[in-house]
C-alpha cells in the first residue's frame, strides 16, 4: 500500500487519483505546519471523502507545527508577503520553507516503517519557470538512495513519478482521470478566494489554459479575471 | 558557525569539544521527542553551560514530540521494554526510532538554513556491534548529496567526523580533549540511574574500559557493578 503526501492542491491530488488506478488502498498523509494552510487540510479532508468514493483509503493529518518555530522563514510559514508574479530562483529564496520536502519525505518514510509500508510518493514535478531544488530529479534520486540506505532492514522507496512533467502535463493527466479539481486548493495567500496573482495562482491558471478548460475551482468571472492577469503578467506588463 | 545536533550523551558531547577546538562560536541543537529523554536534555544543559567557558554557544532546545504519535514505534519513544544486552541487527528493530536521524538532520538543515549556516554535525560513529543504518557511512555520504542538492542555492553540508571511529576512539579522543563526561547520560531506560544492562550502556562500559578508566558519570560501586554485568554478557553468561 503506497504512503501518499497530499496537500490538498492540483498536483498531489492528480497524484492520488494516479494510484487509484494502480492501488486498492492508500496511506494519505496530509500536513500541517504553520497557519497558513489551515485551508489546505479542509480541501484535503474533502478530496478524500472523495476519493472514498474508489478506493480504501486510510487519510492521517500530521500536525508538524512544532517545527514551525524551529525552521519559519519566509513566506509559507513566516509573516513576509507572498510575492507576486511568476517564481524565479530569487524568490523562491523567500517564499521557500527551509528543506520543507526533505523533512516531510523524512517524516513519511518514518510513518511508513511505522505502519509497514515500503512507497513513499510525492508530486514533485518540473515547472518552466523555476523549480524548487527539492522537486528536482537529481534531489529526488539522492533522497531515495538515503531513504533506502537509512531503512536498509526493510527498504522504503521515494517515488516521484511526475518528476518529468509540466503542470500542464499533470493537469492533462488528471482531466483524464477525473480529478475533482473544482475542490482543490492552491493558493499560498490562505485567504477566502484564491488572489490569482501569486506564482502558484499564475501557474495554475497556465496550466488550465494549456488544456483549454477553465480553472473549475473558479467562478466563471474570476476565471476571467485569472486570464486576464496571467496575459498581463506574462506580457511583462504588471 | 556549524550547528551541531547534540543530545547530552557520550558521542554528541564528545563532537561538542572537537568543534570547540576549531570554532569559537556553536550552534547546538538538542532535542526532545516522547518521553524517555527529558532526562538527556537536563544534561544536555549543564553540558552547554560547562562547554560556555570555552566558547559562544546558542543552544536550541527543539521540542519535536508532535511527530511522536506519528512515528513511535518500539523502546526509544514507544512503551516497550528496553531490551537488555549487546545490540544486533534484530534487536536493532525493536529500539530504533523509524528514520530518527534523517528526520533530525533535515530539521537540522531547515534550522541552518534559517540562520545561515552551512554545516550541520552529527556524532554517527562505528560500533563493534550492530550499527544503527543511520549512522553509517554510504548513508551519510548519501544524505550529504540529497542535503546538497536540496539547499543548492546557499548549500548546507552534512559532517560526520567521528564516522569511520568506534566509540572507544570517541572516548579516546574525548580524553584528551578533557571532555566532562561525568555530566553525560547514555541510558536508554531514563530512570533515576544507569542501568548498565541495555547495550547502551554496555557499550559506554566498554569504551570505559578499553580506555582503561572508570565511568566518570558512575560511583566506584556502581563501576564495580558495570564491570561485572558487562563481563558476564560478554563471556555468553546472562
Amino acid at each position: 500500500m503506497p504512503v501518499l503526501i497530499m496537500s490538498g492542491g492540483i498536483d498531489s491530488t492528480t497524484l492520488l487519483w494516479y494510484l487509484m488506478d494502480r492501488y486498492d488502498d492508500i496511506h494519505v498523509l496530509t500536513f500541517i505546519y504553520g497557519q497558513r494552510h489551515v485551508r489546505e487540510v479542509e480541501h484535503a479532508k474533502v478530496i478524500v471523502e472523495k476519493a472514498r468514493e474508489k478506493a480504501k483509503i486510510y487519510h492521517k493529518i500530521a500536525d508538524i507545527s512544532c517545527i514551525h518555530d524551529l525552521i519559519a522563514k519566509g513566506a509559507l510559514t513566516g509573516d513576509e508577503n507572498i510575492p507576486e508574479g511568476f517564481y524565479t530562483d530569487d524568490i523562491q529564496k523567500v517564499t521557500i520553507v527551509p528543506n520543507r520536502n526533505m523533512i516531510l519525505l523524512a517524516v513519511a518514510v518514518g510513518y511508513a516503517v511505522k505502519v509497514g509500508e515500503k512507497e513513499v510518493y510525492y508530486a514533485a514535478h518540473k515547472s518552466d519557470y523555476a523549480i524548487y531544488p527539492d522537486c528536482r530529479k537529481e534531489f529526488v534520486k539522492a533522497l531515495d538512495t538515503a531513504v533506502y540506505l537509512a531503512t536498509i532492514f526493510d527498504p522504503v522507496e521515494i517515488k516521484a513519478p511526475f518528476v518529468d512533467m509540466t503542470k500542464a502535463d499533470v493537469v492533462k493527466l488528471g482531466l483524464k482521470l477525473g480529478v475533482p479539481y473544482e475542490l482543490t486548493w492552491s493558493c499560498y495567500r490562505g485567504e477566502d478566494r484564491p488572489c490569482l496573482k501569486c506564482g502558484t495562482c499564475l501557474e495554475r491558471t497556465e496550466a488550465f489554459l494549456m488544456n483549454g478548460v477553465n480553472d473549475p475551482a473558479l467562478s466563471d468571472e474570476e476565471w476571467k479575471k485569472a486570464v486576464e492577469i496571467y496575459e498581463r503578467i506574462k506580457s511583462g506588463n504588471k
